[in-house]
């Protein structure tokens, strides 16, 4: 049986410090769960009595985590049309492995030959230019590990009431990766940009040819035609053979299986930026182009559907990120926002990439809400739920980048609430 | 028809500035390549003229990618008795995909039921103490990306002559990911280590229970107890459920399917650090407990098994990692060694980690020989091919961490060579 130990030191709401269990003498044991008992592996372990499986070319996750698996939230009346979420509940660390990488799709994932693809670069240029994967295989190439997030993801959490599912069935359409592609401003270099040109049209090789645009300077600043994702080629539903990522921007802006950019003197105003992605504000204009994700953050465990078995230390883990550039800081509450205090990020603390976050924290049995706050490097702090709706209002869809709560009733079962 | 232009800026052995590319004003297609024909994606596309896959809940590469695999090299009279390959000459950025992660097996892959796993930790301590999966996974951990590589790595390159395959297939029992687990130091700290006690002796539940000694103060140092690997659980091939992290050290110290650690005075003296990893030096002495990985790097691309279409510009990358700390500078040479210039290193640098270096090369269609050369912050530097044949003699088989040379071949193919 567990017990809070005498000598736990000062803590608000049961938070510790967050080096406290480096520092500390105390056993983790002694506060997390009773001292378990010894089981000697003997030789009779089953596994140690016939040779293991053999080498494999290519390696998969175990049977036993078959439970950890993207979300499917899909139209049934339109193949593909849907989205897939990160379990970011049962992941660890900063990076999503490419096979749990969320998806948004519009028409589903075309099966393109990677041979015969082609990316044209046109409009208001000197010279338009079309390039092979072959082609661009051979360019200068950079790496950055970075999030992508969907405009629309948190979006139940507009709702009147809290939607009771998993941490990354609310919040994981957004994933973290390794990035390598080649810089899009050497291209636009190549093909000379107009002085007039001012957009992109960027269009996909999917069944709608989804389109959108994007900002010349956002373009020659920092995004990558991506080839490589966490170390290997694309997966086809990242966009296979190329996608664009667009640090720190909507997800949508990160066009997969693209293969025409346009140069510009304005937006095309597709679905995509008007019919999507604008949204009437409590004083009668619409936001649109409302391009950077927000600073925001998240408790992954403990979460809904888990459940803590006793009273005693647990360790309090989540994910922080922003757009705008690094997390400064995440400061966990375990009262419903009325004490705070800081967590440990785990280093190195990139910019427009997930950060982890942990802070231990001792449970005594009662109910309790807990909370993440981030800031970023720029000074933004993620807003309270009543203060992102009142600024934003119930016609809001996009951007939902409040403080998460999670309750956590008498009985250790955990469930989402609006605190 | 690929030309070099007269404004070529200076260059040793057709080694450009790292930065050039992104300085200069010249277009990389007008030495790399013709401008390429401008091929506009039209709305015959065959991929958009009906719907693409479903969404899918464990995403897998592309099979036009299905070359890129772990290349097997096995023991065909012992089941599972062997190693496969990461591709490193296939990948980009510094992470491995966990599919691909180098395997150095025994005896097969167990089926470890996790549910029913132990770590025990006993011998010399105070309280010997049992640890479930579910019990570790409610433990505090850290994230760290780092490498894991076989102390046998690259020992083909003792031979008399030059191995010719892949550059993954000569070297790539090296592999990097983001491991997260509990230090080992808080369990430790937990059991109560005896004051005599300065060797752990960990065993695996493998079916050969491949054992091995780790000295107690790197134990405490920085040993992670990793239960994820980039993000998910481990995969079985990895350790499934609990494989030990020793950052930068032997990869047969990074125990799989972790089962025991027992405190002691001595080192066990097992197969794995006697008949292996002990090897005979020129001066009649033996070499043992080499523990920590050397400096080490090597040009993934161009590499044998590729070749150059033409002359022109090429960007040479490559990977450089050393146990000892951060990588500070690789150096490349075009000529064989006789003239060097810095490559770009891709941030962030991480300690005990692969760190990916690019450069731009002009090659002007005749015979050349890359090399690269890496310097670690504590300013050791990777020998020449001779040096380090001098040092350890014919008897050499572990920590094999010379310059690799790549000859590139008038018709624009790759070999491997000693230079």
């Amino acid at each position: 049986m567990s017990r809070i130990p005498n000598d736990t030191p000062p803590h608000r709401a049961g938070l510790l410090d967050r080096r406290w269990f480096l520092k500390s003498g105390l056993r983790w044991s002694a506060v997390a769960a009773a001292a378990p008992a010894l089981a000697l592996a003997d030789d009779a372990l089953p596994t140690t009595r016939s040779p293991g499986q053999p080498f494999s070319n290519y390696g998969q996750p175990s049977p036993q985590e078959n439970r950890t698996i993207r979300w499917i939230s899909a139209n049934r009346a339109v193949t593909g049309n849907g989205v897939s979420w990160t379990p970011l509940h049962d992941l660890e660390g900063i990076i999503t492995p490419s096979g749990l990488h969320f998806e948004r799709h519009h028409n589903g994932v075309p099966q393109i030959d990677a041979s015969q693809h082609r990316l044209a670069i046109h409009g208001l240029v000197k010279q338009p230019l079309g390039f092979s994967i072959e082609h661009l295989l051979r360019y200068p190439m950079q790496s950055r590990i970075c999030f992508v997030e969907c405009g629309g993801n948190s979006n139940s959490s507009w709702n009147a009431e809290p939607l009771q599912t998993r941490a990354g069935y609310l919040h994981g359409l957004a994933s973290n990766s390794e990035w390598t592609g080649v810089p899009l401003k050497l291209l636009l270099d190549e093909a000379g940009v107009d002085p007039e040109a001012e957009w992109l049209v960027l269009e996909a090789a999917d069944a709608i040819a989804m389109n959108v645009s994007l900002p010349l300077a956002k373009a020659r600043h920092d995004c990558l035609l991506a080839l490589y994702q966490n170390g290997e080629r694309l997966r086809p539903e990242n966009g296979y053979p190329l996608r664009l990522i667009v640090p720190g921007w909507e997800g949508v802006l990160n066009v997969k299986w693209l293969s025409r950019i346009e140069l510009a003197r304005e937006p095309v105003m597709s679905r995509n930026e008007t019919g999507r992605y604008t949204e009437l504000q409590p004083n009668g204009r619409a936001r649109q182009f409302t391009f950077v994700m927000d600073v925001k953050s998240l408790i992954t465990s403990p979460s809904p559907g888990q459940s803590l078995p006793e009273r005693g230390l647990y360790p309090i883990k989540g994910l922080a990120w922003s757009g705008h550039g690094r997390i400064r800081k995440v400061e966990v509450s375990a009262d419903g926002g009325k004490t705070w205090r800081s967590a440990e990020l785990q280093g190195p603390v990139l910019p427009t990439s997930f950060t982890r976050f942990r802070i231990p924290w001792v449970w005594d049995g009662r109910p309790a809400v807990l909370q993440s706050r981030a800031t970023d490097e720029t000074g933004r702090v993620q807003p309270t739920r009543a203060a992102l709706v009142a600024e934003r209002g119930r016609a809001g869809y996009f951007h939902y980048h409040a403080i998460v709560s999670w309750q956590v009733d008498e009985d250790g079962e955990l469930h989402h609430v609006y605190a």
